[in-house]
C-alpha cells in the first residue's frame, strides 16, 4: 500500500475547527467515553508562569506539571541559588534573560512573557515574596499554607489588592479529581444529609535540621503542613464555616523534631446545620492519608485522600435488597497542572479560583483557634 | 470396587485420640496450614447456657452460635413470652422442663445442666436478671452494656463476686479474629509505636419506638449500644486506660427518635503513653464500622471492623523500597460461637476471661466522662 | 426495674405464627432489609442425614454445617474405622443404634430417622454405596465427581431410578450464594450477552501418597476434583451445553504426585449461542480460585469463586459517564448447609434439584472430551 | 522576614552536579524512599522525534507523553491533513520548517533536528513508512502490530538493517513499571516455578466504519490489535518461545464490526519449560484487561493491566501460618515516555532496546500460528 496515497484512504482523520482536533468516538456506548485530546493553547497563547524558588517541589512536581498544562507555561525561575537556576534552566529551556535571583527578582516587573508569580518559598518567606510580585504588577499563585499567621494572611490579601493582582492559594487538593467528585456527590444530597467526615493526614518526617521543623519558618508543625488538607477540605465538603472547634495535641519527648513545632494534632469541628469534622495530622506517623465522609444513606471513601496521585473513591449505599461499595474510576489527572490551569483561565474569563485568599485566610484563623483549644483543653467557638 | 473392603484401602483414616480424630496435612508446604477438624466435646462433657430473652440478637446471632460452640451447648431457654418460648424450644430441641418464665426464671437454681446464663435483655434489666441468676447460684455471661450506668455496673459485679459466680461481658469484638491480629500487630512493636486508634461505627435506626430510643431502659442512645465497641476497643488495643477525655454530641432537632438518646457522638481519648483514639459512634448514618491503627512505621485497618461479618485487614508498611499494602487472610469466625466457648474454657481450666466485669465498668466509667465532657465543652480528666 | 415486670415493658417481642418468630425492622429504609431470624424446623420436624465415611470432608465441614441447617440433620453416621465412628458419635450427640460400619451399613434400611444418606466416600467407592443406600430405600446425596466415569455415573443414575429414590449430587458451588447473583446477573441480559467464562481453579497437592493421586481410586487428577467446578459452573453461567471442547494437559516429569493422575487442565469450551469459556485448573500451584464472566456491556468477578468461604463479588459496567466497579455486598452462608437443606425441602415439596444427576452426568460426558481432545490434540465435537 | 536574606536562610538547597539537582531525604527510613527529581537533560541534548500521522494516538499518548521525557523532545511532525498539520504544530510548539506532508516526508532527511521517526499510522502503512523513513538516515520507532503479516514484518528488520538504522516496536507495555516488577517476580523463582499465565484483553468497538475494522489496512481484527498484547507479554513472562498452539474464533453473525476481521480468539499456548498461556482477547466486550500468573507458591494479579493507566498489582503467597494478599505500590509512569526515553538512551549508549523488531516479528509468527490452528481446530506446532 502506497504510504503516499495514506491520506486518501478511509481513514477518520477528525475535525480541525479553531485550533482543536477532534474525533468521533471509536468505542461502543456500552463504554465509557474516552473525550477528546487534550488540545493545548498554541504555545504562545499560554499564559506565562515564573516559579519562584526550586526545592523538591519545585523541581519533582510543579515543573513537570507545567509541562501538562493547557492553559499555562513556565516562562521564568527564580532561585537564590545560582548553580542551580542555570541547571534548571536548561533542563526546562527557560534563557538567561528570564532567570532571576532572589536579589533582582524585582526586574520581573519588565518581563512581559510573565504573568504569574507561583511563591513557593519556606512559609515565613511567603508574604514577602507575595508583596514583591504584587508590586511587581503581577498575579500570585501561593504555596500553602499561604503564611504563618492570620497577620500575615491578611497582610498577602491586602497586598494583592492593592495593587489589583489576583490572588489564589495552591490547594491542591481542592482540584483533585476524585476529591471534587467525592464534594459533589456528598453535596448531592443524593445520600442524605452529611453526618461525619474524617480525614487523616499523617506522615513520618526524618531530618530534624529541615526547615519544617523550624517554627520560624514553618509557623507550626504537621497541622499548617499536611494537617490543613483535612482542615481545608472539611471546609470546603461542609460548604459553611465551622462554629466551634476542640483539639488535643501530642508530642513525643525527647525528639528533636519536636523541639519547635509540634507533632500530633487531633480536631473536632462543628458545622451549623450539622456535620461534624474529625481531623489527625501527625509528623511521627507511618504515611496516612485518607478521607471519611460518613452520610444519611451511604458513605464516600477516598484513599490516599491528599496524596500527589494514588487517589481511589468507594461510595456506599443500598441498592435493591443489597449493600453495594462501588469504585467509581476516575483518571487521575495532575492536581497541579489543574490549578496551574485554572489560574491561567481566570485571568482569561474571570471565572473565580477555587481557592481565593480569603479561603486561605479562613483556615488560619481556624488553625489559631484550633492551637487556642489545644492549650486551654475546651472548646473555642469561632462564631 | 467393592465398598465393603472400603477400609481395606490405601485410605487415610486419620488418628483417634482422646476423643479427637486428627489428619496429616493434603496441600503443599507452600500453602496455608489446614488446620484440624474442629472435634467439638462430646455433648454431654459441653457446658450448659440458658439463654435469657428471646428477642433479634438471641435468634439470629446467639442461638446459632451455640449449634457452632465447641465446648458449650444450649440447654435452657428464659422468656416472659410464652408462644414465643414454646416455639423456640421447639426449633431448638430444648424440651419443656428447661424452659423458663421470667417469673419462674428462680427455678433454674435447681437445673442441674445450666452452668451459665446469658443475659441478653433490654440494657435496664441487666441488673435484676444478673442479680437473680447469680442468686441461683449460676455463672453469667452479660450483654453489653454491661448496665446503665456505673453505679448498676458495679452492683452487678458485686452481685456475682458475693455469690462466688464467674462474669463475663459479651464483648464479641474482642473475641473477633482479624480484631485480635490487628491488636497484636500493633502491640507487638513491629511497626513502631501507636500513635492513633481511629474508630469509626455508625448505623441507621428506624422505628423511634424501639426500646434502644428509650433512655430508661438502654442508658443512652448510640454511645452504649455501638459506640461502647470503638471505646473498649480503643482500650485493648492501647493496652493501657485513657487519662482524659474530649467529646461533642450532635443530635438532629425535631427528630423523634432522639427524643430521650442521643445521636451522634465523637470523643478523643488521650492514653498515657501517647496513643491518642478519635472515636464516632451515630444513629442516623449509614451503617459504617471501621476500624484505622496509625503507627509510626505503618497502618492496620479494619473494614467492618465491629459487625458480625464480614471482617477484612489490610496492613501497610515499607517492604524494600516499595510501599505494601497487605491484605491477611483470616477465616472468619462466628464471635459468639467464641465468646461462648471460652467463658466454658474458662470454667474448666481457670483461664481467665478477655473480657471480665472490670472491663465493663471501666467503659461504664470512661461513658460518663464522655457525656460530661460534651457538656462541659472541656476535657474531663480520667485520672 | 423489676425484671418480673420485664414482660409489660415496651419492648417489642415480635410475632410468633406457624412455630416461627419474626420481629418488624429496627433499621431505616436507608439500609440493607436485615431480614428474620431462621427460624429452624421443629428438631424432630428436620429430614434425617446418614453421613457415610468420616475424612476430612465430613469431619471439617459436612457435620458442622447440619448444626446450620433449618431444614435438615444429623441422625446417623456410617465408617469403616470403629474408633472414629465412637468418637464422632459423641461429638455430635448420635447415640450407638445409629451408627454403622461398611459392613453393617445396610440395616440402614431400618433405621426411620434416616432418609438421605449423604455418600462422601472416595470417588471409586461412590457407585457401590450410592446402589447399597438406593437399596436400603434411602434417598442419595453423592459428592462430586458423582463417579469415575461416564459408564459409573450412569449407573448411578440407574440404580436411583430403580429404586424410586432421589439422587443429587453435592456441587456445592452451585448453591454459594455469591455464584447465584453471579449467575443470575450474566443471564439476566442486562450487561448484554455473555462473551467469555474465565474459570480458574488451581491448588497445590502435598502428600503424594494420599487416594486423590491414585488414578484408581480418583478417577483422574485435578481436574474431576477440583476442574470439575469451573467445568459445572461454566455449563450452569451458560445455560446450555458445550458442543466443542479442545484441551492440553501438562504434568510435570519425575513428580511422583503425577505418576498415575494429571496435573494441569487447560481447557476451551464453545457454546451454541455464542459463549466461549476457558478453564484451567491444577494439582501444582498456589491456591486460586477465580471466576471472571466477559459481557458485552460489562464483567463480573468473583474472587475465591470456588472455595468453601471468602467469595468477594465485583460487578463494572458504565454508569453515566463513569466506568463503576461495584463490590456486590452479599452474606455468605455455608454451601453444604444450603445443599442439604435444599434437598430436604425437594423432599418435601417436590421443587426440584439445583444439581441433579443428569447434571453429574453430563460432566463426566464432558471430562471424557477433554481427556481426549488433549490427547488427540484437536477440537472434540459434542454434538 | 527578608526576602533578599532568604537564601542566607538555613534552608536546604539541595546539590547541583553535572547539571542535576539533588536533594537529602526528608522523611524517615520507615517511609518508602521518594527518589530524586527527573532533571531532564537539557532541551538541546535530548533526541527529537517526528511523529508520524496525527491520529488520536498521537494526540491523546504520544504528544503529550513527550512534554515528560527526560532523554527525548518532540521535534517534528507529519500528517496527510495540513489544516490538523498547523493546529497541531502551533498547539506543541513546532515551526513550519519542521511540519511535513507525507508527500514531502522524504525531506525529513534534511531535518537536523529529528534523530527518530515514531511510525504511528494505520497497521497495513507501517512497511512504506519505515522503509522511507529508513531511507531518510532515521532511527524507527514503529507502533505495533509492527506489519499486518510475518513478510511485511520481516520487510520492515531488513529496511532497518540496509539502512543501518535502529528499530523498536512501540510495545508499551513491556515498559508499564507494574508489568516489569510482575515480570520480575514470576522469573525470579521466589514463588517457584510459572505454571499459568492468564491474559485476557478485550474491548467493544463501536463504529464498523473504522479502519481497525478493514482487514486490509487493519490486517486482523481484535488479534493484532488488543490481543497482542495478552501474546507478546506472555512470551516475555515465559522468557521463552512457545512451542506449540490451539485456539478458537468466534465472531457473531450479522454483526458489520466482523464482515472482514474477528471478533474473539480464545488461544493457548505450551513453553518448553512448563508454563502454559491462556489468552482471550476480543472486540464486543466490556472494556477488560487483567493478567493473571499462577506459580507453584504464590500468584500475581495485575487489574488493567494493557491499559494506558490504572495498573494495580497483588501478590498472593503463604507468610507464616497465613495467606498474604499484598498489593505492591508502584508509582504509574507515562508507557510512552518510557519507551521513547528508552529509545533515546539506546541511541547514546547503545543499550539494547526492550522491544526490538525481533520480538514484533515472532509475534507475527504466532498469529499466522493462531489464526492456522483455529481454522484447523487442532494444535499447530511452531517449533
Amino acid at each position: 500500500m502506497s504510504t503516499t496515497d495514506a491520506d486518501q484512504m478511509p481513514i477518520n482523520v477528525g475535525q480541525v475547527e479553531g485550533g482543536s482536533v477532534t474525533f468521533p468516538a471509536w468505542a461502543a456506548d456500552t463504554e465509557k467515553p474516552k473525550g477528546q485530546p487534550r488540545n493545548p493553547d498554541p504555545v504562545h497563547d499560554r499564559i506565562g508562569f515564573a516559579v519562584l524558588s526550586l526545592g523538591r517541589l519545585s523541581l519533582e512536581e510543579i515543573l513537570p506539571a507545567l509541562a501538562q498544562c493547557k492553559h499555562a507555561r513556565l516562562t521564568a525561575l527564580v532561585s537564590g541559588t545560582p548553580e542551580k537556576l542555570a541547571a534548571v534552566g536548561a533542563q526546562y529551556g527557560v534563557s538567561a534573560e528570564h532567570l532571576y535571583s532572589y536579589d533582582d527578582f524585582d526586574r520581573i516587573a519588565d518581563d512581559p512573557d510573565v504573568q504569574i508569580v507561583y511563591v513557593v518559598a519556606p512559609n515565613a518567606l511567603h508574604e514577602g515574596f507575595v508583596r514583591r510580585a504584587a508590586a511587581a504588577g503581577k498575579h500570585v499563585l501561593c504555596e500553602k499554607p499561604m503564611a504563618v499567621d492570620v497577620a500575615s494572611a491578611q497582610a498577602i490579601i491586602e497586598a494583592c489588592e492593592a495593587a489589583g493582582r489576583l490572588l489564589m492559594i495552591a490547594y491542591r487538593s481542592r482540584f483533585q479529581p476524585h476529591m471534587r467528585e467525592a464534594i459533589r456527590i456528598a453535596q448531592s444530597g443524593e445520600l442524605g444529609q452529611i453526618k461525619l467526615i474524617n480525614a487523616l493526614n499523617l506522615q513520618n518526617q526524618g531530618d530534624p535540621a529541615q526547615w519544617r521543623h523550624d517554627h520560624t519558618l514553618a509557623g507550626g508543625g504537621s497541622l499548617p503542613d499536611v494537617g490543613l488538607y483535612c482542615l481545608t477540605i472539611a471546609r470546603a465538603i461542609a460548604g459553611e464555616e465551622p462554629m466551634g472547634v476542640s483539639a488535643l495535641i501530642t508530642s513525643p519527648a525527647d525528639d528533636r523534631r519536636f523541639d519547635s513545632v509540634e507533632d500530633q494534632v487531633s480536631f473536632t469541628l462543628r458545622f451549623p446545620s450539622g456535620p461534624v469534622a474529625t481531623c489527625v495530622t501527625g509528623y511521627d506517623a507511618h504515611k496516612l492519608s485518607r478521607l471519611i465522609i460518613s452520610l444519611q444513606h451511604g458513605w464516600i471513601e477516598l484513599e490516599n485522600a491528599f496524596d500527589y496521585v494514588g487517589q481511589r473513591m468507594r461510595v456506599a449505599r443500598r441498592v435493591g435488597d443489597r449493600e453495594q461499595i462501588s469504585e467509581i474510576v476516575i483518571k487521575e489527572e495532575n492536581q497541579f497542572m489543574l490549578e496551574m490551569d485554572e489560574f491561567a483561565v481566570w485571568i482569561r474569563d474571570g471565572s473565580g479560583p477555587s481557592a481565593s485568599g480569603r479561603e486561605g485566610l479562613q483556615d488560619h484563623r481556624v488553625m489559631e483557634a484550633i492551637y487556642k483549644a489545644a492549650r486551654e483543653q475546651k472548646t473555642v467557638s469561632l462564631t
